[in-house]
């Protein structure tokens, strides 16, 4: 602190000598309108874009004064979403903003929020609280983190609470639903509206190989070792350091892209743990092809044969893609063969693309459904 | 998943017919001898450079093939610090390690671990916890996030813990104690030795006003929010949620840089609550000069005339500074200030400039003499 008074005060007297006092970079500025302006200092660049999460394509910054480029872009609908600048080919964050939405493989990217009573902002409701635990695995040999919300009044009151599994996608970390999908206030706030029964939610990391392991196989084996991180070790641990309520019936799980794949792989595979079962901007067959839709048929063959058995101890299963996402051949190939075997199911078609924006809302649209 | 899949299927056509297929970037590289090799594509640049928080000066990289940049510095020794690169004067985050220490200012600065036994890794012992709360601040007038960690087998137990109150520096933000500082594994590993009184450690965010905010008399306006804030809304949450042992004498409160100015200032004007008191980097009049160290003489004009009442009450006053560190005359200053009027306190004078690994060291040294 004391060092940085002393900088500040020379730099005041470095300023007072020069010709022009370089004035600081604001970035990302959110006007009332919803437009948003971008700047980035590359005074040697020769081109520099800014790519939003809600975008089709980049948008071209001007340079000004001091190296500084800049764009306004927008109207831009109220949420919150991650942006990075390309400087002459090269992808960088936004150099002078602190929100960053962190990344499996690489260095994250930057996040601008637009406001607008949006369910995902912190309102004047009791909040619940976000919980770091690490654990070993045996089976992927590792210490792992694992976050838990808990509902407001939890650390007072005596209740035994339903659990909800939420999984994230492939780029993502055990931190993005509570830090970039805000489950924790979207929770907070669906449960002050009394719309949602109180929950914990439990975010498992969802990577058990290097997540840029590609090698044949890597995928299946994910998935494998997920179903065994989240059914040996992680529930285990939930009901035991946690008052749950017992049961099936009082276990959900969810998730996003590569963790919609894994919830529909675990929840439908182990139908002694999980009645709710949720499956966002994913499903079978897509990407893979007629293999992947064949292997999945072959390991659901028992739950998928009895029919009846499995309708009975299922109590949803939701699976929703957005129109624009190249998923929805996947989620499409899902509910078709559920459809054939005669397991009761939604499937639900929205708005919009394989973005966070979406995934919020679908977390909002499925928590109210849940432990009824 | 699926989006994924097909992408790197394409991906493998496109490259197939490329003349060369571009080999993945890793960086940082950490080699057996505590080498690091980093590594940065940037095809246009003219100059790259990377500097790391033990180096004194930056070093540059050399071109090679498709553009990738790198250099090999070291050994280092063994520790988690942080560094940038520099492209062309820009500075940036290394594009391929998602590992980051976020900052109260910007995009933050990347992060790479040399292994080598040392206290803050992970290691087979029981593993507390780390809890983030929200809270709104009515002095503050904003919903705040306080971090707090709770030792192994707190879930489990009936007992009730000490305390201590532990603060970040200007930087950076209320998750570096735990995600960069390690304080959560620091103490799990001296807990798990026997060398600590196991305790929770409460570690609030420090600006109460916008970090960028360097007008006259912002510095002694947050810290003065900052006192209201930890002795108004943080201390009183923290009893009522958490199994805390009563009293001053189970309450220590302790920061480093910011927030070691925060601590003195924070903890000798409140010793009805803290008994505790540790500066780490940090002092009075050093930056400031006469007038700063006199505002604070002002200040503290009760405690300090009250020797033997503030000698009673204190049971620790411990200020440690680097010998590298500029906040050494700041420091010195408060241990005269002190010694001037009786108090008792602890001057420790260490290897170190002012950066993380002295503060994880001192959080180290600081613990076993706390709650005795």
């Amino acid at each position: 602190m004391r060092l940085l008074v002393a900088a500040v005060a020379l730099a005041g007297v470095v300023w007072a000598q020069a010709p022009a006092p370089v004035p600081p970079v604001v970035s990302p500025e959110v006007h009332a309108d919803g437009r948003v302006t971008f700047r980035l200092r590359a005074p040697k660049a020769a081109e520099v874009t800014v790519r939003g999460e809600w975008m089709t394509q980049a948008e071209k910054l001007t340079k000004g004064d001091a190296g500084v480029w800049s764009v306004t872009v927008g109207p831009v609908p109220a949420d919150i979403y991650s942006y990075t600048f390309s400087v002459d080919g090269m992808t960088v964050l936004d150099a002078v903003n602190n929100r960053i939405k962190s990344s499996s493989r690489g260095a994250g990217v930057s996040v601008v929020e637009i406001p607008g009573g949006r369910l995902h902002e912190v309102r004047g409701v009791p909040h619940g609280s976000v919980q770091a635990h690490w654990y070993q695995s045996p089976q992927i040999g590792a210490t792992r983190r694992v976050m838990v919300y808990t509902p407001p009044g939890y650390e007072r009151d005596k209740e035994r609470y339903p659990v909800l599994y939420l999984l994230h996608g492939n780029g993502d970390t055990e931190g993005e639903w509570s830090a970039f999908g805000r489950a924790n206030f979207i929770l907070d706030n669906l449960i002050a509206e009394g719309r949602v029964k109180p929950m914990l939610v439990v975010m498992p990391y969802g990577h058990t190989v290097p997540p840029n392991d590609l090698s044949t196989g890597s995928r299946g084996r994910n998935t494998q070792l997920m179903e065994e991180d989240v059914t040996k070790n992680i529930v285990p641990l939930i009901d035991k350091r946690y008052r749950v309520a017992p049961g099936a019936r009082n276990r959900a799980i969810a998730g996003l892209s590569m963790g919609g794949g894994q919830s529909i792989n675990i929840g439908l595979h182990n139908l002694d743990l999980f009645s709710w079962v949720a499956v966002f901007s994913a499903g079978v067959g897509g990407g893979g092809g007629a293999a992947d839709r064949q292997a999945f048929e072959q390991r659901m063959s028992a739950v998928l044969a009895d029919r009846d058995g499995t309708n009975k101890k299922l109590k949803l299963l939701w699976i929703a893609c957005g129109k624009d996402d190249r998923a929805m051949a996947g989620a499409e190939q899902l509910a078709e063969l559920l459809q054939k075997n005669g397991i009761r199911h939604t499937l639900l078609k929205t708005e919009g693309a394989h973005t966070w924006r979406v995934w919020r809302s679908y977390l909002a649209q499925l928590t109210p459904l849940l432990f009824r």
